[in-house]
């Protein structure tokens, strides 16, 4: 079924350990695609600024990715972000960021994507989710990511959003910061009270947590022995997440959980490499074999 | 088969969010054969002063641990410890110790359990755990745990003692303090060439890592909303771990697997009330049943 994400293109500078990549492509929606094209054909909303030195039609060439809704503003900047990983690569600082075109209007969602039915909003203002949903007709599993910006300042806005969605996908600091549970388990059943249906907590490498109302099922990261940029790990996870549901067009708690599998491989590819590289150097049957290698690695 | 145990008793003072446990039972031995003893017969070696106020013939009652190798020093103090927990339990900090017996001559193992198949050299100076070792004649399976201390202070030590046995059961920091890698897959490949055949890592509320020369397996903890006290986690996983080894004799991969499960699931149950008060009120079936669930939550 048909899937649509909504989310940022952006300039990475990205420092750590293992190198520096500079002013290479990242963002949301970008991740997101690559890891979900895989799995389905992705409807691409988005805004660069003039300036933007991808060619994203090149980017996603051989891929099933409808950029029919790229916004490119000539007379605009795109977003450039800056970041440096720690030693050990368990934190990052943003060195610099530009919000450029992220903070102008957001792009409209083309007439002929209205009918996805399958829907990811990727992090931004939860005004502007709210508004970019409002133009799907009928979807039929939405998904959205938030981040602390939006669980400190706008929380009435956020939680009118997951009550018009299905899914919320976050990281464990987001998931306590909004809950107010430092516990993960207590976190998600106060999440779920909210609205959403569905919320995936994605800790890292220690793995993740899907909660529904009456299931739960948890799973380690795949255990990667090569890290080198953990950039767009989330939105790759997201993206293949959502990749596989709109694939099979099922959404119950056992295609669920094979998605946060598929997330778990797409992330373990991503972080492996710089920027894209990880995602851009493999096919479909390497993921197909990492998620048979993840649940050999887990089964007893 | 037979499994013996060697490790520390304690008088333990412990603060946490959920309230003070003052001079209640403690010590590796202790939770150790408390969790092993849902599992196996349990040979207890270990000792205390003239002034512990337990009976531990009475906290054992009903249980299958003989006390033949408990040595009570009459002229001596039991081992002490006063520990707090930080409000989110991620940490804590010791207060107060006294070793007490602890730093005397070690407890002999008696002639009648020198036949043990199963062993467990809880964590104490690798000299000790080498002589304690050496009084059994032919063991199958050996496990040991260490710590920071002698990692830092007796690695020659030390590695004499990973080569002399079969399994290592330490937590994430030891690991990449042993290893000098940040990364476990990396730590553990690195500590399974000095000498041991086979690693687990415990990673606290991230699950564990199994690792042999060629095969690996990853474990989330068990999804616990309600965590009181976090000491004796380790023990407790350690003596379920080694407690269902020694119950089928068989030590092949799909059983360090199970053990690891059952490990998992005896930790959970430590955690959800002060000292032993988690695995005193539970019976056989409790365990059975997680370890059932443990295996719905995590199987895609």
């Amino acid at each position: 079924m048909s899937l649509l994400v909504t989310g940022s293109i952006g300039i990475d500078t990205i420092k750590t350990p293992h190198g520096v990549s500079e002013n290479c492509l990242g963002g949301s929606a970008i991740y997101f695609s690559m890891a979900a094209s895989f799995f389905s054909p992705v409807r691409f909303v988005g805004v660069v600024g003039g300036d933007c030195p991808f060619d994203l039609a090149n980017v996603f060439a051989g891929r099933n990715v409808d950029l029919t809704g790229l916004e490119i503003r000539k007379n605009s900047k795109t977003f450039r972000w800056v970041g440096t990983y720690s030693e050990n690569m368990d934190n990052r600082t943003t060195d610099y960021i530009e919000l450029n075109v992220l903070a102008e209007q957001p792009p409209v969602v083309p007439k002929e994507f209205s009918d996805s039915k399958f829907v990811f909003l990727a992090n931004t203002a939860p005004g502007l989710q709210l508004k970019l949903l409002s133009q799907i007709e009928e979807p039929l599993f939405v998904a959205a990511d938030t981040m602390d910006f939006w669980i400190e300042g706008h929380p009435e806005e956020l939680k009118e959003l997951i009550r018009k969605i299905d899914c919320l996908i976050i990281n464990e600091d987001e998931a306590r910061l909004l809950s107010g549970e430092h516990n993960l388990i207590k976190a998600a059943e106060k999440i779920l009270t909210i609205g959403t249906q569905v919320i995936v907590i994605k800790k890292g490498e220690s793995g993740s947590l899907l909660c529904c109302a009456n299931e739960t099922f948890v799973l380690p990261a795949f255990p990667a022995d090569d890290v080198k940029d953990p950039t767009g790990a989330g939105d790759s996870f997201a993206g293949a997440f959502m990749g596989h549901l709109a694939q099979t067009g099922k959404t119950d708690f056992e295609s669920l959980k094979q998605a946060v599998a598929f997330g778990t491989v797409a992330a373990s590819f991503t972080i492996a490499d710089f920027s894209l590289a990880g995602l851009t150097s493999i096919n479909k049957a390497d993921i197909d074999a990492r998620f048979t290698a993840l649940r050999k690695l887990t089964r007893f």
